[in-house]
């Protein structure tokens, strides 16, 4: 089966109903009634976040640090370091008493670079589990890993996430995907993920293609995620098979196209994987301006855009 | 050079600020001052165009057609049928008394299909040389034509417009596109357009990989440009040559990759084309999320909303 034929056998399959679910997940914040109940975070004098009504609470508790709950006060907001330090303050007191628990017991000691722009300057860095408290954009880099099989055509290497996982335990993922530590750019993280997930040769995951970025804003109990995901695509020889090494991965299966455009509209990868998955769907061709209806609105939901002051 | 040298070597160029120079003229009518005069066109109750203040005021001598300038009476508003009638009645006499000549010299006699999603119903149809001064949205395709050359990696075919065009003589497209005309889709406007331009044969354009879209909304001497680009990517073989068979071009060459992205950079393509290339030089890695300081601001400008209520 070529690729026109498989094309056309996945646009009569009628995922379309399925796509718009999976996509209106990845962008529940904008539709959410907790919208409206939000509060902007603003450091040097920049929307750079999202704070739910029960942070907004949490922050009047700390007088030195804001000024009006939503902006930190002139002696913390003066540099890099200073913010730093204070957010980090913040963020240990609340987890020590046992505050926002769903969101900070997945405490890694790992941060995110904080900024609007990808090749902004850091305004602060922020434990990763804190990141949904504050709203804050946090950035991920996924990879398509697929094979390009003589018979079954394009075929994806799909993981099941382990049970331990601390976000979206059991569900389905990229073959590689994970956040963008401070300090990283987007091939070192892919590289590091890489060897991490799947055990895939450094060499191997430079011939990755960046095509691309997929962005939106989600909710849920532990709090506001505004993501913005760089997509690789990672043509893998016949004879590779990733090996999990770090724990993180339950298995890892080959699937022909249309099963995983199949389990994208069943809504069983994870948020983050189900809109990278969209974005290489459509720019392989498997979803189509002639046979998608909602071709359109699929392309608006997966480059959301968040800038907060569009959001707020 | 591979296609992670050839990136490298466009990362380095610093084609950056032209890119984004680029992206700002196909985005013109955001920052517009025209923008805050505008007023919605409605018709059955949906916002479906941006009419200029010359449109509206030109539209106060047709009490019969419009309500209030800006949606059409009960009378006319009623169905596909009176409102297509209608609106070719308004452009005919505008027409015939030499009213927006700039924009009306250009009628065709090929008609729009007006809606606001390419599968809605549509609303009603247009001819084309109006749709500028109704600010509706008009549809398109283009064809990427490339070449995997083994030297030179990916090369690609560039027209460069007649001199007699219509619209932007004498500036650069990509092999093949066109406005989509009612009643066709996007691969048979593909298929007619490809013969049209370039004699490509049709079995050959039906393997084009339909990769995503670009919108973006600019403005010029002819009206208001809301434009949704379905963009096909044609790997063509090394022996093919495309002719043109309309006399709307004036010569086709092959360029290296690097060479295409200067010519965007320096605004040397349509709007459209541009937009279209950026698409391209993006999803095929040629602009890399770690060297492209401006990446996700091309994203967005690549995917501007064109929902009316966003815009007005």
């Amino acid at each position: 089966m070529n690729i026109q034929e498989k094309r056309l056998a996945i646009a009569k399959m009628g995922f379309s109903d399925g796509f718009m679910k999976t996509l209106e997940l990845s962008n529940s914040f904008r539709t959410s009634s907790l919208r409206k109940q939000c509060k902007p975070f603003i450091v040097n004098g920049k929307k750079v976040g999202i704070l739910k009504p029960d942070v907004v609470d949490m922050m009047r508790e700390d007088p030195d640090v804001h000024e009006s709950c939503v902006e930190l006060t002139k002696k913390v907001d003066k540099n890099f370091f200073t913010r730093t330090e204070a957010i980090d303050e913040i963020l240990r007191k609340w987890k020590n008493h046992g505050c926002f628990n769903v969101a900070l017991k997945g405490w890694r000691d790992e941060v995110y670079s904080i900024s609007n722009s990808l090749h902004d300057d850091p305004l602060f860095e922020m434990e990763r589990a804190g990141a949904s408290l504050f709203g804050v954009i946090q950035r991920g880099v996924h990879i398509n890993g697929y094979v390009n099989h003589p018979e079954k055509g394009i075929c994806m290497w799909v993981a099941t996430r382990s049970q331990n996982k601390q976000t979206f335990p059991g569900c389905l993922d990229q073959i590689v995907g994970g956040g963008l530590p401070a300090g990283l750019s987007v091939m070192e993280c892919a590289i590091k993920e890489s060897a991490e997930e799947a055990s895939i040769d450094p060499s191997l995951v430079k011939q990755a293609i960046p095509t691309g970025a997929v962005s939106y804003i989600f909710n849920n109990e532990k709090g506001i995620y505004a993501e913005e995901e760089y997509v690789l695509d990672l043509l893998l020889p016949f004879d590779f098979k990733p090996i999990n090494s770090d724990g993180e991965v339950e298995k890892f299966e080959l699937l022909e196209i249309e099963k995983v455009a199949l389990l994208v509209a069943e809504q069983k990868f994870t948020p983050s994987s189900a809109a990278v998955l969209l974005h290489f769907l459509v720019q392989h061709g498997f979803i189509d301006p002639d046979t998608e209806r909602n071709y359109g609105e699929i392309l608006r939901g997966l480059h959301s855009p968040i800038k907060f002051d569009d959001v707020l």
